[in-house]
């Protein structure tokens, strides 16, 4: 397994092999869930390529940039036994330069639900995400669907910039007690882990409702905040594949999403039905 | 030549025929200058691929996007006269979408001279830019010197994202007269174009003399705008190459630029020392 820090040298290194790229972008503090998206990965490339780099750009003011969880050595160890060919590790001066060109999530999709909680994230996302496809040019690119907005509009840059990128959604990994794999999951306490069940809680209690044959986002959003009490919710939301918020539910275009603080931590989940 | 108006049937054309790219990106109106730009593409490159398009996003309101020259059959002639292989002119539902991914330019570089004169104008520019060049993606792209800015920009947002694409500078082509070949100059009524010559006039003149060793810019631009009386001067500017004003030329890092208004028209121009 390579390990590469230099944008240069990374692209000059994968334009010699010319090989179909598998691509994993991460903030690293790896998990089953990326490696769920390594193995996805694996299977339909001949080079797979995960970068570990801490985004700053996408972290607001006062969020967690750093004391975001860094686990360099332990990351490398789990993408060499997941089978990773190339480790790309840039420092933030080998991807951003001064008075840059930036990148603007939509007026519209980039501000809403996650967007609106985080005004300006989506943007730091979409720019560092944009020079790293520039970079390695994957044929495939892994995102999971936990994030699931930030999966929409990603897709979004990809079509209106026109790059030649298969953008390949992963299904979120949960640990036994349904919580979702977050890397932010470490910071919560024995007590607020027990409280975030909530959020899965509220997720297969809305599915069940669906399966039900209850189609109104509106009840079912206030079944969902009246298991979610008394964590303080973001949002619960209810939206199709487009991200444009629904009022009744068509199973097959469909995506529920939680937003809460658990303690200080902010969890996001949510189920494609 | 192909014309060819579906950004995805250029694209699959163009990975189909895997050959070196030289890419001339125009709002049509083609003159001289455009010309210029085509016969260096044909030089060092196998396909010359030429785009028309008028692009909305980087004319401010109130500028002149409606009237600015369309002659779309002329155009076409003088590409296949000139040797270019495709003509691309997409409509503007080709390239743009709905709620959009924005490319901004920089704070500072790209809110200067013309940025400051037309505000979100570059941000425009590098919009349609980066997806021309994700859509043909070129060995070399031919940008002409006459918009300096514009270019420095360009070579910015290739740099800042890492697009692999040559930027190639091409010099700027005059009249007889020492104007500087613009698709606006047809605005120009027969004495509007013989006060517009006082830009060319001021720009050799600070050319003249810097060569007499004078270097203080404050001098320079004194005299400069003297010589452009009565004219409305947008900006009379001495910038290096990396488009940082400086207080004493330094010959063959030097910019020297002009933006008047001559009757209801912009023009720039510029020479580089």
């Amino acid at each position: 397994m390579k390990i590469i820090s230099s944008a240069n040298e990374l692209k000059k290194y994968l334009r010699e092999q010319n090989k179909s790229i598998g691509y994993v972008p991460t903030m690293g503090a790896l998990h089953e869930g990326h490696i769920s998206l390594i193995r996805e990965a694996r299977k339909n490339n001949a080079l797979v390529v995960v970068s570990i780099f801490v985004n700053p750009t996408q972290f607001l003011a006062g969020e967690d940039l750093q004391k975001y969880p860094r686990r360099d050595e332990a990351d490398k160890k789990i993408c060499e036994l997941a089978g990773v060919d190339i480790v790309f590790m840039p420092d933030t001066q080998a991807l951003y330069f001064d008075d840059e060109v930036k990148i603007v999530a939509p007026n519209v999709r980039g501000y809403v639900l996650e967007g609106a909680t985080r005004p300006g994230h989506f943007s730091g996302v979409l720019r560092v995400v944009m020079k790293l496809l520039n970079i390695v040019k994957p044929t495939h690119a892994y995102f999971g669907k936990k994030d699931a907005q930030q999966l929409n509009l990603i897709e979004l840059m990809v079509k209106h910039y026109f790059l030649d990128v298969t953008i390949v959604p992963v299904d979120t990994v949960r640990d036994s007690d349904g919580l979702a794999l977050s890397s932010r999951n470490v910071y919560l306490s024995k007590e607020e882990r027990q409280e975030a069940l909530k959020i899965p809680k509220s997720l297969y209690h809305a599915s069940k409702m669906i399966s039900n044959g209850i189609i109104a986002t509106q009840e079912i959003e206030a079944e969902m905040l009246a298991i979610l009490e008394p964590l303080e919710v973001g949002y619960v939301a209810i939206v199709n594949r487009e991200f444009e918020v629904v009022k009744e539910v068509s199973v097959g275009n469909c995506i529920i999403l939680v937003e809460a603080l658990v303690g200080s931590t902010r969890l996001l989940d949510n189920i494609w039905l």
